[in-house]
């Protein structure tokens, strides 16, 4: 054990950041504009703020301003479980008997059990500046609901999810605690917007998809009077608001004179991975420093490794703006792979950018040998992990392992997203050996990927 | 906000406790020794060792010692976790309106979910330098279950967890973190115990209990070569361990000149409320400052408040050493109350001698009020409570009300224990309106009273 170093480094209150990066500043390459689907042009603001906060909408079209100022009230917020800790993996580091410094950035230390309550508090926030009611969602593993109920009921916010009525059956824990924080849960198709009648006349017994989800989401916020929609990933807001997370390990890193040869992040739709990365990068596209950046994919759903660099749909329901991305098609349905906040055809056009310019790396690993990491790393670090965050902990130890190989003291650093305390049924299914892996035939992709819009 | 106070003090790792403290060396009246039930005369250090580790054992009959060194092996492990932050109400104080200054420890922010883990690592620790091939245990609602089978996967010891049949069945979620840590997870009772294969015989389709449950874990560890049972709450050892939990309380407030009027915990087996109020009782014994503390039980299980201070069995299958508590005697069935940390018959002797010399305060709550607490704490202070841990809650918050009535500004300090993740089927109850109150009669406890051992 480094004496220098302590097992959590906890940064003071006073030294929580006061301002996100945007690493779209420093980028040569901009990441391509969001369309229109009906023109093709670029979207306006005017346009998007019809269905975004306004604030918002003109982050997300921000490529130019490398920092914003973090409202006081957020920062407020912020400091109920942030600063979040850097954790040295002594333990795993020894029982790997590896020479390779392993740190981790946790991000599980809230009630929401992940990240996603870094976005969550300023769009929010955002929506109750602009003097609005309340907000509309979709949630499928539960993560980003929560979240968002959490926040809305903080600012005391109206908050409608749709939530993918598969999960609402199979995870009724995740709807209580969204439900406890006041939010409105309703399982999708449903009857309260058109889309979902629709989709229940036609499949009737249907028991729903993201897709459908997004769309009666996206549809109740521009029916109601004072609602907007938000999103938890692939925009270019939220990888902003997560930079919170890169900001922070970069600070604790600097304190302690911690110089990170990789970093790696699970990628869904990119928020976790770019908010921990993009202060690195920034140093990097400025040649202040380099790294190596590692995206880890499910092997079910490979939108970087195996996906086409296009604009697509961001949605199944086809109603939101199309974005250039690695993407599946928007037709890609994933398979039934635990980690259900990987489970997204795209990718943050940003990622996608620096990623077809080869300033990051991506590797896709099956479920089997993720669950078997997050039970190792479990046993060993003591926090149970969030099948998400455990492909990147996959692909941690595999790192150093290669370490312990050629005898390199590299220093890796992780994040560690959330918290698996909701995902134990799919624990059940790898402790009773019933787990299995799927990777999608070069047919499949090719028959998601020809429907791509005739854009491209 | 006051600015000299962060939300979360967090204490360095330099500042972790290096001992645990044993209030028992201050008490002028020693609590009552534990008896055999077969002979009636005190319990001798190799009756005990039979079914405890002799370290623990010791531990158990120190009346003496005021300070015992925390090994390293365990320094390390807390480290993992500890120190556990102090947090300042701020938000929950603004909500309020009170002059109060309200303060919580929280003890929710490991895998485990609550203090459990303090004691079951040190446990784990002696059962390994004994050189036993494991332990065995028993669990109701789970959460000493899940904190033992983490310590035993660190030191890589064999944990046999006994769970109530009905808790196994309807908290599969707990059972499988249990199972992820390695622990062999048994229903209770069982065909593996000849008290459990009696039962049922006696009692087919029964669902089981706790005291059946404690029975057969203890048979366990009496027939099995290399085992010793463990137990997570009660004894005078937990409370020891326990204590890390006072003293890092103590460390924080004396650094940053928090001076408590009134120190609040939830009381089942007493081990939280033993174990944060512990350092301040040592100074208020001494003579050095003066504390008001209050234990809160649930209505539905109230030892302190309406049992009676006697000789009893610490379990319904009166197989352990007889203990002088506060107890509702050992037949008692509590109601369905979901605090199911709570939901036992007596109280630590330690607690108990305190109580009955006027040095601690008791009330019962309802469990309605208790959710209501709960849920207004999770929405303003973003942390989702157990059960257990709200009964604190509800008596901290009817505190501060009562200093906004008067204008007076006490320092409320309260134990928050753990968090709710594995609780939201009584969370559904209580947000569907579903949830109700139950208060034994007389009659009742008069009944349960009447069958005591016949020492009294």
């Amino acid at each position: 054990m480094d004496k220098n170093i302590p097992y959590k480094i906890y940064l003071g209150e006073e030294e929580l950041p006061r301002q996100w990066y945007n690493v779209r500043a420093d980028m040569k390459i901009k990441p391509a504009p969001l369309l229109n689907p009906a023109t093709k042009q670029p979207v306006t603001l005017e346009e998007m703020s019809k269905i975004f906060c306004t604030e918002l909408a003109r982050q997300e079209l921000d490529n130019e301003n490398a920092y914003i100022d973090i409202p006081a009230e957020i920062l407020d917020f912020y400091k109920m479980y942030r600063p979040a800790p850097l954790v040295r993996a002594y333990f795993l580091e020894k029982a790997l008997d590896t020479p390779a410094k392993i740190y981790y950035k946790f991000e599980g230390n809230n009630t929401s059990g992940s990240h996603k309550l870094n976005s969550a508090i300023a769009q929010a926030y955002y929506a109750k500046k602009q003097g609005l009611k309340g907000v509309t969602t979709e949630t499928g593993a539960g993560q980003w609901g929560t979240a968002l109920s959490m926040a809305c009921s903080y600012f005391g916010l109206d908050c409608k999810v749709y939530m993918v009525k598969v999960s609402y059956e199979q995870k009724p824990f995740r709807r209580e605690v969204m439900r406890t924080y006041g939010a409105d849960v309703t399982p999708s198709p449903s009857d309260t917007t058109k889309v979902g009648r629709e989709i229940l006349k036609k499949f009737p017994g249907t028991t729903g998809s993201l897709g459908c989800a997004i769309s009666e989401a996206v549809e109740k916020a521009v029916t109601s009077e004072g609602y907007r929609y938000v999103l938890g990933s692939v925009l270019s807001q939220v990888l902003l608001h997560q930079s919170v997370i890169g900001l922070e390990a970069m600070a604790a890193c600097d304190k302690f004179d911690i110089k990170p040869d990789i970093i790696i992040g699970c990628a869904g739709g990119g928020s976790n991975l770019g908010g921990l990365i993009s202060p690195f990068m920034g140093r990097k596209l400025r040649g202040e420093a380099d790294y190596r950046f590692i995206a880890v994919e499910p092997a079910s759903c490979p939108s970087l490794t195996r996906g086409r660099y296009a604009y697509d749909f961001c949605d199944t329901g086809m109603v939101c703006p199309l974005s250039k991305m690695y993407t599946l098609g928007s037709s890609f349905i994933p398979s039934a792979n635990h980690a259900g906040g990987l489970r997204y055809h795209g990718m943050s056009s940003v990622l996608s950018e620096l990623y077809d310019e080869g300033l990051i790396e991506a590797r896709s690993v099956e479920q089997t040998s993720v669950f078997e990491a997050a039970t190792q790393f479990a046993r060993i670090e003591g926090t149970l992990p969030a099948p998400e965050s455990s492909h990147a902990i996959r692909a941690a130890i595999d790192e150093a392992l290669k370490c312990k190989e050629t005898g390199e003291e590299k220093t890796i650093l992780f994040g560690l997203t959330g918290t698996g305390y909701f995902d134990m049924t799919a624990y059940q299914k790898f402790n009773d050996g019933n787990m299995s892996d799927y990777i999608p035939t070069d047919d499949e992709l090719e028959k998601s990927l020809s429907q791509l819009p005739d854009i491209n």
